[in-house]
């Protein structure tokens, strides 16, 4: 009985992570209803972003040029290469304005229950990247919950059976926190104390 | 340091219902980095759900006709108005095949605390549709919960004040439910007993 567009629509909002058959509809019956306009402009930002943004050659992040800006900033130290899990917690690093190294975004962590592999995280791409002869120190900024401390445990291994010194942000940031909340103080304490 | 267009993305996808800073940054990052396909297949089921899906001229339901099939079929039987809040209700009303009369769809309940009031359910419309001079009955069937109560009660005295005969589905609903999950067979007898 209903529309087919009106079907599509149900079933394509289902491609957002978290979203059911249920949301899905409540979704669509709300743009179609009382935010038509606001429809229009999602659809807009998602071509936008799909076929503007790419990955950042260096560092995986998302990024519309080959490299970044971070990656293509020559002042940053190439020595020291920080293993963050997305683009906001990388932001979150920035604020504190106490590192200077360079980063690899995993853009994901291992997580087998969703069945999110070495694969997805891009594990060989950040093992070419840190083996590059100028990196000397890796330090894994995952979170400090339990995926991330999985995720940061087999990226050190991997890391540390290729000769390079690996280090982890102490551990002043509150255990099970997300780091894109954490203050800046404690962030720039846990890059001091990074073990 | 991020990309406007991925910014961009994540303010957009917050026009949908429930959804939050940290949601949308979630879901924008899932979407670039593991289902692109799908994001440009919702992009086009947004535009096309919106360009070709009006509202039913007669009953206010989704339709790209001006009026929908089921009030453009004159078997149905026009004496009957029954009210329904969306057209996941209506459809399932209809699988029951105990009714056989017209429906109006609010797309919406009295929900004070949303700020949705009597404008955003199309009173004005239903008492202009209930008055035609053939509908002699309103069956009220807004759900059986707090909001859908409420609605009815307000519906109920506005339709009651213009000297038509209101009722509503019987209590064979159980309280508290939503009329999609209900079994055909309590939905049926809630037609037989409608008070
Ligand atoms: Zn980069
Ligand atoms: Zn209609």
């Amino acid at each position: 009985m209903a529309d087919p567009a009106l079907d599509g629509l149900v079933e394509a909002l289902r491609c957002l992570p978290g979203v059911g058959q249920k949301s899905a509809q409540r979704m669509a019956y709300h743009l179609l209803q009382h935010d038509r306009a606001g429809a229009l402009k999602l659809a807009r930002a998602l071509d936008g972003a799909v076929n503007e943004i790419g990955h950042c050659a260096r560092c995986h992040t998302f990024s519309r040029a080959e490299l970044c800006d971070l990656c293509a900033d020559s002042t940053r130290d190439a020595r020291l290469l920080c293993v963050v899990e997305t683009p906001a917690d990388q932001a979150a690093l920035e604020r504190t304005g106490s590192y200077k190294g360079q980063y690899f975004v995993l853009l994901g962590r291992l997580s087998p229950l969703d069945g999110l592999g070495a694969r997805d995280i891009g594990l060989s791409a950040l093992l070419t990247r840190a083996s590059d002869g100028v990196v000397e120190e890796v330090i894994l900024a995952t979170n400090f919950n339990a995926e991330g401390e999985a995720t940061a445990h087999v990226l050190g291994e991997q890391l540390k059976a290729r000769g390079l010194k690996v280090t982890r942000l102490a551990r002043g940031v509150p255990v099970g926190s997300e780091l894109e909340y954490v203050d800046l103080g404690t962030i720039a304490h846990a890059f001091m104390d990074r073990r």
